[in-house]
């Protein structure tokens, strides 16, 4: 049954694709067209890295589910990415948009599912994963017409979210806690995740990762002459939330922990998110500063707290890298971005949380349809030898 | 004696490429013809990490000779591209290609060297790899020369093959597999290679910097406004032969292998090569798919099957990694460059065949002159400490 | 205290950085000039994987201190850079710098202190790492300023040192050396440094994510014509001082270090530094034979002896790695770049070499006085669990 869900979900795909097959005849015309879009094409390298190699082994701090973490993160980019694209051919108008700004596209939905699959990492089969993310993809692919690009009429006016503070992250991140809140079982809520050195540093590796590629993330779109002043704001914002994850842990927790450096370093990349294009540098440090410290407190502080009250877990803490500053970037905007419609600001950021908080919800019923991994956090149940 | 071939091979290296300065002269000329080389100047290094840390990372899967098979990826990158440009320098006409394509078809001989000598790692002493590589080049570049550029005028029309499906991946694979077949001792076949946690989580980072690099690798010498199609379907064909892998795994050994996963993953990637520039990204993703279930098929049937057939071991599977998945994108090209020539293309491939499995049995029978490795698979024997 | 002077170093920077906003409102003007600048920002972006995962992997290889490292590395970038930022904001003409070449020289900065504290990892409380950040910036943007940019009309004539063979490898040593001679105790030196396996694969990694970047490194402020050619003289010699590693680790230890495997190997990047822009490809070969040759016999046979002699220990031999390979390459220039000005290069090399030794005594003592680990070498004094 599981066997033929999959070969279905293959087949759909493959058949899908071949509509999609017009975007081939998109040709870029001029050299420095063509220039600049290379240039583009070398920031969607960079995200891949962050996607597979960043996300996958930040997520190989669970000692004993390493390889499944990076078979899951391997799955969901391989589902999401020809999914999102295959929108783009049906949805969009040909040549509409650049091939390369859909890859680009793609992978943004390729890392709001990863984060989302961050809540609940450790207690899916593998295959559930492929099913979580033909379900979240058009959920976000409507999220983001919504929000982004005036779907429905809803938002009058434009949402400032260059790196994706709001429809990315924070989507992904409630997304996955609402999937996380349908299906932890008491069992699950019961098993310690263990670390332990290795496990540590892979995890810092792929932190690193996500952090040395965070700019061309958020510039990824952005014109040739803003990159250069997009990529050092975002760069001073990870400066900042990296200094203060440091000093926030030691004060919080009496010691350092690995886990807090591992993500919270992060939060600056995704709060300066929504306004890495138009942040003076100042500005951004101070965001970055913010959002480490909120991080590291979501870790150190609420994350215990929550988990007692509501007996639901999740995973990596990705309401605590993603949501929390997600959240803040986009309300920053208010302060940062001149001339900004509040209202539409406001509005954006509301319907990216019912929206994110509905869908995982029913997503994580439907999931929870699909069987279940008997024991959480090992690789055993599902790899031979 | 050793020692002495070792230092006869840096001398002779080093007087060589002496003579190899007169490229030094070239000069870029125009602005925009620089931009365009500093362009593939950046996919020039993304190959080298692919190279290092890709193919590097991919075979410390072997737990005990992780230290050995990162050295040799430095020995083996090392030799092979001041061995490729001396050949540059000494067989071309100057300026007859610019120093940067140079520099990446020196990188394509490395990855084909590369995945020669995965087929007997840990059977070669560290100075064999050295060898290894002083023989493979030559061979490497006469077989480009036949096949690419009109060699000897054996074969008249163009072969299509941008990213090495033929010329590099299935060059190397049966270079390789023909070496292990000249020396593989009774030994070998009789001691197990085994693997754990960290070799797979290691593994699996090799795997995901091929995966993540790999469009720049096809796309490496492709025109800049073909870059975005060729790298989309790059992308494509990897997730298509990703998901394929997962299925095929399951369904051929009734779990995951983690071993599948790092290795078949990429055979979308290997088997896109040659039509990489001219495919429909749903083909793409089609020879994706059939090139990750052939990959897998080969790991989990065929490799345990010929191996006690031929009693001959294949250390990292390269024949079903890039031996046959090679051959699959040579021969679609056939269903999908319109125009191609058939005889051609035909040619192309079956002497590549020919040259390969000749050359590589050479190779092996000078190789096993120089002695062997007493205990196969372990670091200890030449490493201190 | 310790948090009391955090926080103060927290506000301060954050103040400052305020001031140095205006270089926000820079502006890259024509198209070709801003794709120019984003090619530059790739190469910024390649250089920050080298100061994270190059660096901070490479001194992983002390097995019970990963954590610490990858921490003290995360710190160690995010302090210096802003304050170097800070620096050419407050001392610089507005809009004299472009701000990506602002930022690639912050980098260089941050290159050049994780390289000094590589010489006392191990030995320093986490909240002194920061603190050697901030002793560490103003110092080596005084030597700089004197050496590169004329400052004080110490040095009349220009000094050859494109990629900071002088500048930044050797300055960063010789300080970090000093630092250790002030500040080394008599356990610390007692202390046994330990590796295992996985402390050498992740060596490794760094080693490899250095060398595949490299070119990046020397070639970030290149002008595009050059930035071919600049490559592949780097990759020659890396190519050159990783064969000479090999043979020279062999010859002079009997067996292979991968400790040997993972440093040298690099020299050759480190020496081609100065003149990475002017040799020809063949001279940048025999550089790097040469620069890996003297880094191997450094760490197989001065690191004992100076270790014994001294009483002073250098955790990661950067005399070896960064040191004499850096003034090896500094002192080629005289014969490699025609037409330089002798006296303007030695004497750069000589006040370098002064103002890093004193520098780095003076830090050391001031370092001492915030206490000091009472284990060295081992995570579990300041990480939890």
């Amino acid at each position: 049954m599981k066997c033929l869900f999959g070969y279905l979900c293959i087949i759909t795909l493959f058949i899908l694709v071949i509509y999609g097959t017009v975007l081939a005849a998109e040709n870029s015309g001029t050299t420095l067209a063509a220039l600049t879009d290379v240039q583009k094409y070398n920031r969607a390298i960079h995200i891949m890295a962050m996607l597979l190699v960043g996300f996958g082994f930040l997520m190989v701090f669970v000692k004993k589910y390493g390889r499944s973490a990076l078979t899951a993160t391997y799955l969901l980019v391989s589902v999401s990415i020809p999914l999102y694209f295959l929108k783009e051919s049906l949805f969009s108008t040909v040549n509409s948009v650049d091939v390369i700004d859909k890859l680009i596209l793609a992978e943004f939905a390729a890392a709001s599912l990863l984060i989302c699959a961050g809540a609940v990492l450790g207690r899916l089969k593998m295959g559930q994963y492929i099913l979580l993310g033909v379900l979240f993809v058009p959920f976000y692919a409507f999220n983001e017409w919504i929000v982004l690009n005036g779907g429905l009429g809803l938002i009058s006016g434009k949402v400032i979210d260059t790196g994706g503070s709001i429809v990315i992250h924070a989507f992904g991140a409630i997304f996955g806690m609402c999937v996380a809140v349908s299906m932890t079982t008491a069992k699950e809520y019961a098993t310690p995740i263990e670390c332990d050195d290795t496990s540590d540093r892979f995890s810092l590796l792929g932190s690193m990762v996500l952090w040395v590629f965070w700019p061309s993330f958020c510039a990824a779109l952005v014109a040739p002459a803003d990159v250069p002043r997009t990529a050092v704001n975002v760069i001073l914002a990870l400066c900042g939330s990296t200094i203060a994850t440091y000093f926030a842990s030691i004060k919080m927790r009496g010691k350092i922990s690995a886990a807090d450096i591992a993500n919270a370093t992060l939060a600056g990349g995704v709060a300066i998110g929504s306004t890495c294009d138009l942040a003076l540098p100042g500005t951004a440090f101070i965001v970055g500063i913010s959002a480490g410290g909120l991080s590291t407190f979501g870790f150190a502080i609420i994350q215990s707290w929550l988990t007692n009250v509501t007996r639901r877990v999740d995973t990596c803490g990705v309401l605590y890298l993603h949501g929390l500053p997600g959240l803040l970037g986009g309300i920053a905007a208010l302060f940062i971005a001149s001339g900004i419609n509040i209202a539409a600001q406001l509005t954006g950021i509301l319907v990216t949380m019912v929206i994110a908080a509905a869908s995982g919800l029913v997503s994580g019923k439907m999931l929870a349809q699909f069987g279940r991994k008997l024991e959480p956090y090992l690789d055993e149940e599902e790899f031979c030898e």
